[in-house]
């Protein structure tokens, strides 16, 4: 693991992801860039003393040195933004397979340079986007590509944090201070944070890519260096239009990812506070309320459940869905056979690229007096 | 009334909500520009024949001549939108009080002129904006601006409807029928039908008023004259922003209006799913669930509620919210006294001609290639 | 009407419920059995000073000699318990059709006596269990009666509240005074408020009969004369089981009458909390969401639906149907006609028997170191 | 481990529960009585070959005799309540600490005498109640005991489940087998299966302790040999009284438990469905929906919680709750340092005894002609 010392949030999350499903072994990290910060938080995680290294640099270079038994197989990325894309491609050139935490990189032309790293080396690549590890929101994606809603006309996308809305980089609050810093983050900070999450399950979701966006993008606490706030309206591929908010300033929501999506015969929606929960909704016909665990739902869902209807699993189950897919994908791989579908519906480069590209255009969007941008890459 | 014959909707609506209180009787009618309809209509209603009219012409004559303590006071126009604004002048102009269901006019020109027939004559006039009839959005309000929520910055308003995702006009739907015909709805589909109500609400709720937007206006279903769908990027007058949706193509849905309010130190949710709780965050603190009929709640939520809290009140205790505020106004006028303050919180001339600028504003935004329109009167 | 006067809760529900559907005009009144309150009340309800009584007696007297088209066809009698009997009895010996407020009577003796006049006049008679006038509660009796459930195995009834967790009675509230009296109320206190309402409930929706009972029947505020707490363990005719609760105790409820109803094939669930939802589970399946406007509803829920689906109808369209579904009944018999199924369906005189059963029965196991007290009558 | 092997549900949990938090590392175990279903069972969770036993006899006595750095420290016992009291006993008696699956023991003696094998080893036990694991029951649980709530009146717990509609042990599921097979549960089934649960989630959250109880016990499905059903009427120590509900024939529930406490002062509601959320109601106030992650809640949900407010924890997170907790404890004791309060909060014997009697006492009263049956152990 690089990145996730102590006082960091995502690293423990990705931590209890990769050992949930008993696929990982954590055997070294540089978990800092500070090296004794990088050790103490080492130690704590019970790792022996030779394989706590002191910095993502000389974790690749000596892991790659120790016999292929021994030596980390796959390296997950958990830092900030701006150190993404540098021990990415370093990992994947030495031979790792590695998980990065989103958004991808800290620009757009990194994602497309670490995509050709990809393609080149062949090593695989996970992006863990957290939210299309649940099962219902598998579900949602399935019931959308049977058909079953018609074709797709509307996709609503909303993603409200409240924990933004005082000047908390101004506090001691670290969580906030590189999230909302321009040197770490990139040139975007709800949108890149939270709205890439926003984006990347829309997408997912609906089959559909977005051509065509729309974007008011603010700042509404004083004194802060990059949005906090942010609406766009959507056009996709197919006609269907939509809209994404993304917002850290709506002051006493917790994390309430939720997504809508309405085609000519039905729609569905799925929101995080409920996230066992599928409501299916077709004309003329009470709706329908589908569960995890539910002996109608898909292998998709039902490869990512774990436990029987009625026993919720939540955010860190999701985020171990990904971990766990990547490893019986990787597996495949060394024993020499096709991975199940299942297990390839996990968010990678495409996604990565997709996600900086939304980043890029969301903010030139933001800027520009014109009312459409095209969506490029 | 005119108005609200056999086959109609929004009429017999109107009648509940004006027996609800005991507040008016119903003495009467044109029900129809088809006299014998009237007729029928009528009768259903119990009406004496002579009280029944041909046409609204023939009412307001016929009515004028009647003695003082015999002719009707009140006249409900509950007719489609293009014919709103003569029947409404007429019956002002004669002496008569006006109700009006919403939008005001068939064009934002029609409504200005009426605002000026509302100032010569002096006559009251209540617009039907059922939705601030509500206990619990007459609460939001006061919650607003009693200043709790701290500078608003965020303002989500969304109306979803599914009932026209078919080509309903082709069926003998009339009310798919008048409500998508431009000849009888005016420039707008939806954004007339329940996108005026989505700008009233957030208009009343924020206590802030919209200057500029950004529309996205959509005929999703082929063959279709008018709009069925939109989404609206929202700039308000103290820097806050927000969105509008409306649409009637969200397959599912039935008619879910929610608005969501954010400020500095917290937010607020209502939706009419669950009409009696209003759901008020503050930063770091609880969700409180604020309830119709809650002996905390301000005197604008008690003076609109009949019932002890727990006994759900709806769409048609809020719709006779409006006549009975609007009675207890007239009659403090007959008797010289001064209205209280919660019997003039009802909708109004200013909130009909905001309505349809809203209206033209959305539409030409829509056309435009430009981001923001300015909302102009 | 009889009772209701300045000051009483449950007769201006009667009245809105009556004028809801036009079927009904207010013409006399004995309010209060203090003529002077009674006087104050009918004036302030627009009654003509001679059609304003001092007494229930002389209203029945008085009317009985006017014209056939003059006089009062049907009589609300709203009073306290103790006041139910006498006035009913009195009413339809003298050829006026009834309404009464539940329960039925002072004691289980005076409503069988209630019975038999009824039998005797042939006179009609509506006893207001109002949570039988929800549409959403008519269709959870339609679906068990269709067999759609099996066999039903499972019948939960609860009615908590919290309004008298203090000793409310102790103040100068109304309400809490009478109903904790066992002189004006019975027997029982919160199995006469409130579980009769429950007990009719849940034999209404299962279409079963309670055969045995166990009851545990408590007064948990000290000073306080009748029950305000109890819970009873159900046995129905089919050998289904359940529980019913009533209380007035849980601090914080506000008046969340609930039913859940199983069978060996899925089961339901009803709350007036969201009296317009209708959770509908089968076993394997996603759980149905029916919805009252729904098209999919029986003609039971549909004729008792006044708006279409997405406008919530509330606790008095529920009451108001009552009063409606009696008024045709009773002009199907002056016309002669056979009245429509949907109409017959609401309350009379044996649910009234038996919901005084009840509560004899209820106290009554209450007492008994026994399990099973068996349901007499 | 003992038990948990291939086809088990509940040995999977537990090993999830196990790893979440990096606490502990299996290192042996006897999955089944079957030694060739061990062996495959423990090689598919890489165990090596020698540390995979054929009976718990054996790994107890081998285990013992590896070197104290080597051997397990905690067995972690998740077989059918039949093999409960041997292993538990005999892996106390040779030095190791027992996490035990719930119900304690197949009776309540033997319950009793496991009580003392604890008491005389001083080894530490845990018995995996799950639901005391959740951060807001553990806050319900803190705020009943701070008073807010007034002293306790009313506890309602109920477990519905419908996965028992049919008769499912005629099929070859496994889990309804043994769960309604006497000679492996005991002499209870669902009341010992979930019954307990709901026991001993109303004792914790509540404070109190049951003193008598009425018990309507039944079995619905033709052909089972254990109870699926049962309410039980309940009196607390302090002159609460409550209900407890367990059935698994609540056709279409899933698995949705739910405590309500209700105080002179105040109420709150919890349920699995909506697990992070816990309803706090006081007199005269707006409801307060307290959440998983607050930072108004107490050291006893924080200590319990992994991620900031709104990442939803689920089951595995609130069984992963009494692991670590046991683990935290254990360590205390090897560190020679007083464990924090938090730390102690699972549930250990004196629960295990409790729910072994609940079970012997629902049963009696179940028989039982008399309403009350005396809570003896």
């Amino acid at each position: 693991m690089i990145g996730g010392g102590q006082g960091a949030f995502i690293g423990a999350v990705h931590r209890i992801a990769a050992r949930m499903d008993d696929q990982y072994e954590l055997v070294c990290g540089a978990f800092s860039s500070d090296p004794a910060k990088s050790k103490a938080s080492g130690l704590l995680l019970n790792l022996p003393d030779n394989r706590i290294y002191n910095s993502w640099q000389e974790l690749i270079e000596k892991e790659k040195q120790l016999p292929e038994n021994e030596r980390v197989q796959v390296i997950s990325i958990v830092t900030p933004n701006h150190v993404h894309f540098a021990p990415a491609k370093e990992a994947l050139e030495n031979g790792f397979h590695v998980i990065l935490d989103k958004p991808a990189t800290f620009s757009l032309q990194e994602a497309k340079d670490l995509q050709q790293v990809i393609e080149q080396t062949g090593n695989l690549f996970c992006l863990t986007h957290t939210y299309t590890g649940y099962p219902m929101v598998k579900e949602a994606r399935q019931i959308v590509l049977s058909g079953k809603l018609g074709k797709i006309r509307k996709v609503y996308v909303e993603y409200p944090q409240g924990w933004l809305s005082k000047f908390e980089e101004g506090t001691d609050n670290k969580q906030a201070s590189w999230r909302t810093d321009p040197t770490k983050s990139g040139i975007a900070g709800a949108m890149g944070d939270i709205g890439t999450h926003a984006f990347n399950l829309c997408e997912y979701v609906s089959g559909l890519q977005i051509e065509k966006l729309c974007a008011d993008i603010n700042i509404m606490v004083q004194g802060r260096q990059l949005d906090d706030d942010g609406a766009v309206l959507l056009k996709f591929s197919n006609g269907a239009s939509g809209i994404l908010v993304a917002t850290q300033v709506a002051a006493g929501e917790e994390n309430n990812v939720k997504i809508r999506v309405y085609g000519e015969k039905g729609g569905l929606e799925w929101q995080q506070a409920d996230a066992n929960t599928l409501k299916v909704m077709l004309l003329d016909k009470p709706v329908e309320i589908w569960r995890t665990g539910g002996g109608y739902t898909s292998s998709f869902a039902q490869q990512n459940t774990r436990t029987p209807a009625g026993h919720p699993e939540g955010y860190l189950e999701a985020f171990a869905n990904l971990y766990k897919n990547f490893a019986f994908t990787i597996k495949a791989g060394l024993e020499g056979k096709k991975p199940e579908k299942e297990w390839l519906d996990f968010p990678g480069i495409e996604e990565g690229v997709r996600g900086m590209a939304f980043i890029e255009n969301v903010i030139a969007s933001g800027k520009s007096e014109k009312k459409w941008t095209d969506f490029t890459i």
